[in-house]
């Protein structure tokens, strides 16, 4: 398994010297640069004693920590239990789903902590972090985890963390553009997270295409326990993303918004997709595939808006549009992208993420433009945009317009990244496994020898026992 | 599988037009009620801002959000994964179990929106959400996932969908004759949830009889991994329940101590259920039935009290008597209610959540009955159950009283709705499966075509394979 | 399968009367206590109405429970689903793990709540108890899963209920210890509960030695989809340790600041688990034995020090070298230890808990050692280490002396208390089953007979199929 030979390829998927150096390089290097700029910030630091004095705070309930902290609990389980889970429907890929989703996710939060520090949160050489910073590496390694969905089964563990080491990056310099240089609006992240972390690990998986995966297409599929455990992922994703949506939107009314238009998005999101999946099959059942991820395409759909007044009806038509396109993509556009374009998506994530992250970009941006002071009122109209300083004269329109600019950057770095760091991973020094080998947990893992399996090999008599 | 013809039934399970019609109207019809009546809270809307400052409000943590959105997220859970995976037990209907419920709460919560907003958050002619109409939405499903348990795997979805649109409606009556016009006390739903909800189903699986269900008995019971399953259900339910019985009670010293006696019950409940599961069996052994189900009971049997002083040991007596009660239900009661009284109650609704829910009706009943100004204070006597306005003379003999009328309402709507809703649902029109083809996924699913299910056709050679 | 004799051994692990009568005996006697002695504390009563008045609090906000019921609600998932699932990695003994951990875990809350509240809530001859006083008792039981883990499928249930009566109540008498006379800091229990908790069950379990247990070599291991469900539980511990060691320091900047050094912690050892389970396999083979429990090693090591200024950086070095110890620990000191020190440890806790959390109690000595005005704040610095009353006048560097002291009490009241106890559990009356019946659920629980099994036995021909 280790060193297979077939049709003159020669794939090393041996990790022993490779994993554990990259690893411990990588740890090394973190602790040396959180000893040198990662402080707690002010509301961690126990000099906040004083400064709650100095501050007036009556309670330490003002403390960002309260605002914050279920919300970032819920976020934490989205990254590792949602995507991890959801990722485990291949029938023998759950390893690798849920233990590499784990290692990339770990590692990224690190670098995102840097990365995002020494944008949003440099004070006097130091980057003092709290809760908000917390949620703000996960949801940057959220679109690491997007990427992961397309490449899942194709590529070693090395590839990913390589890939998560630039994709972090590359998401805290768009991040930076559209927060701080264009002032966007995005506290769901249709457009940083969604749009980007999926055309970038679309880009990867094309550059990194595959012309005989078919090899593996028996691996490819689903058995009933694995779809169960998929549906884990998809439901802790589905009852948490109003967590996300809203996790660092501002405190109040936004969160709260956040968190109900959310919620109205989603509901609506899970008829459309049962409706769309029995429609679109021959004989009429219901596809675990779709289930499993259209039914989140709501909550991508409404990441800009959310913290708007779209208004619940807004968002469920929003959620109805987006379980509709998604299922529709997964019926449609998959095979049509691999057989075409040449874009293997093993999870779908065009379906779940790049499109109803377009439709999130565009549906922010007409909100944005359609905001009034009659609607949101003369103080919920500057704060909730933050028209200050030198905002202070934007109109919505020159907002919609800025918003709409917002997605046409992130697509770009998207493709432009993707394409570089698919360049890399292409190199054959990674120890990504052969074509026959993908989708399967063997290769990496320590995989038991059991009955189960037992049955597996006398069903496939003709796959090599391991030693 | 499709158009079984087996002893002169000819049952049609093709859903490809019927649930998408279904399902494209209802959400239609969603986003036009939403878009005519819904619409943001005072707290959810921008114009919060101003509002807080009339208010004199001086930090963002007075609203609502941060007092009940914790809380909102664990009922989230208990409703799609609790429920969804708690009847994940049968071995072949671990689809219809996460998704047919998935479909029937996300259908659900949006219709409970209307309805309760219609009776309770009406102002100018809009209704206006927040998070506690989010929480109640989720409570008024709930209603709706118990019933499911009792017909689980016999019904198509369809005749889910229609259910829960008449079930949400009737709860959504019920609930109104309770809290408004009998002023009773119900935070945690023993009545308007669970006696409710639970006889509602049984009303309709017993109109619903099916002569021949023991043609699908291989398929009622369990598999190792389908246990396990089912537990993460269990689990979820039993851990989150505090925050059930708590999520809507008054700010403060209620929601705490809500909390507090739901742990307790809850706690005593596991013992008492792993001794009679022990005791009633001939070999001593436990049962994961009743492990699944009956360490549950704790938690109906407080709802109505929790909020009250019922006391730390209150809840300990009343959490193991409902454990008792609900495991000796499995074993002696639900075989009865099936060969005698002919109610096919899959889950055993019965003993988790109609016994133990007339059990919390008649312990919220004494313990409103017994409260006194001493043991409450003289304020929180007053707040704790709202004996204001024209309840002001009202004694707590008198609401114990109107506590016990609740419990009547609420089984006279469970029994008197429940028989005309299995009648609409007996029509021939719905797409239920034929006998020999309940508890079976692949009626209704698309179903991994895998080594698992090889072998599972290899010891069932006289099972069609799908074509 | 009840009464196997094997080798000249009769083990009877007949439950009928046994089980039922320890469970209800101990439910009534925590009815009477608790009846005798608990009440709501005075923010869970409802004369809270008029204390607020008193208190001149302005918010309901202010009290414990919005503080603290999010963090407890995790401290829940932890202890039932986080430790119930982890053990589930055991191909045949899903039931056991879930269901006994579900049993005293529900079985030692209550006794805690006792326990606890006589050292610590006592009031005029009442214990009052908070949603604090549930944090801790979730605690207390920890360190009996904990323990569970080193005798995972070796002992009966009634075993498991005697050991937690009274490690529970050991477990109280050292956290008075170390908290009220040595005034030590241990927040997340690296020395309360790791420390006591792992050597108290590697003590029980030397004391417990079987010498035939290679006789059910074949059960020990896992199976694939176990393995998964096994992750389940890792990654809830994972992502909620941050609220586990955060849970009760004292409000705002010491409960941001726990959550931030855990995250941080936990991040730096996933991924040197990773690089050493890959270093030390000879094919560089990721095992899932090692990500299911080295990774959590970091929460642990962080338990006494992460309330303190140990910084994010000082949290990664933790971590990282935690990771290590705990990975190299399983490939090599497992092994040691039964062969040599003839200690049977299933679950691998001395390299989880007891390795890490003597890490965590040193860490937090020197931590507290090295602590300054300058790092802390005037303020910050006494509320830290509550350098108050008779405390006024204790330095840092004497602080760090008693916390030293503090693991070396620890040490010896579970090394004695596991002696002790490990003697009455190996009395031949608790129903324990014999050693080739080890790690195997068909002997306290209903076992489903399903195709799987079928499998199973098709593979086993010599095992005994059930009647």
């Amino acid at each position: 398994m280790d060193r297979p030979r077939h049709q003159g390829m020669v794939k090393n998927t041996y990790m022993r010297w490779r994993l554990p150096l990259v690893c411990l390089l990588w740890e090394v290097a973190m602790i040396v640069l959180f000893g040198v700029f990662v402080r707690f910030g002010p509301e961690a630091d126990a000099h906040w004693e004083e400064e709650k004095q100095e501050l007036n705070l009556t309670s330490d309930m003002e403390n960002d920590f309260y605002f914050r902290y279920p919300s970032f609990q819920d976020v934490h389980v989205m990254i590792f239990v949602g995507f991890g889970f959801l990722m485990t429907f291949l029938k023998r890929y759950g390893f690798g789903a849920v233990g590499f989703n784990f290692l990339l996710a770990a590692f990224g939060i690190q670098w995102a902590l840097l990365m995002q520090g020494w944008f949003h949160s440099f004070k006097n050489g130091k980057i003092l972090i709290g809760v908000e910073n917390l949620i703000n590496a996960d949801f940057c390694v959220g679109s690491v985890c997007i990427a992961f969905g397309a490449i899942l089964g194709k590529t070693s563990p090395i590839q990913l963390l390589v890939m998560t080491l630039f994709q972090v990056t590359l998401f805290s310099v768009n991040e930076y553009i559209l927060l701080n240089l264009l002032h966007v609006k995005d506290a769901g992240g249709s457009m940083t997270i969604h749009t980007f972390g999926a055309y970038f690990g679309l880009t990867v998986t094309r550059i990194l295409y595959r012309p005989n995966l078919e090899q593996s297409k028996d691996k490819q599929g689903s058995v009933y326990h694995s779809d169960l455990f998929a549906m884990i992922g998809t439901l802790y994703l589905w009852m948490y993303w109003p967590s996300f949506n809203s996790a660092i939107s501002e405190h109040g009314d936004a969160q709260h918004r956040s968190a109900i238009n959310t919620y109205c998005s989603l509901a609506a999101c899970v008829l459309t997709t049962m409706a769309f999946s029995s429609m679109l099959q021959k004989k009429g059942k219901l596809d675990m595939v779709h289930i499993q991820n259209a039914t989140l395409a709501g909550g991508v759909a409404v990441g800009t808006s959310a913290e708007m007044m779209l208004t619940p009806y807004g968002s469920l038509i929003v959620g109805s549009i987006s379980g509709i396109v998604s299922t529709v993509g997964y019926v449609y556009f998959t095979p049509f992208l691999e057989s075409r374009l040449h874009i293997q998506d093993t999870c779908g994530i065009h379906n779940l993420h790049a499109m109803p992250g377009l439709i999130g970009g565009i549906v922010g941006a007409i909100t944005a433009a359609a905001a009034t002071e009659d609607v949101y009122g003369k103080e919920g109209f500057i704060k909730a945009f933050d028209f200050t300083g030198v905002y202070q004269t934007r109109t919505p329109s020159v907002q919609g317009g800025f918003q709409a600019a917002g997605i046409v950057v992130s697509l770009l770095m998207a493709f432009v990244g993707g394409a570089i760091v698919g360049g890399i991973l292409k190199l054959p020094i990674w120890g990504d496994a052969a074509a026959e080998n993908c989708f399967e947990d063997e290769v990496y893992w320590e995989v038991p020898e059991d009955e189960e399996s037992d049955v597996y090999h006398m069903h496939n008599p003709d796959k090599p026992t391991s030693p």
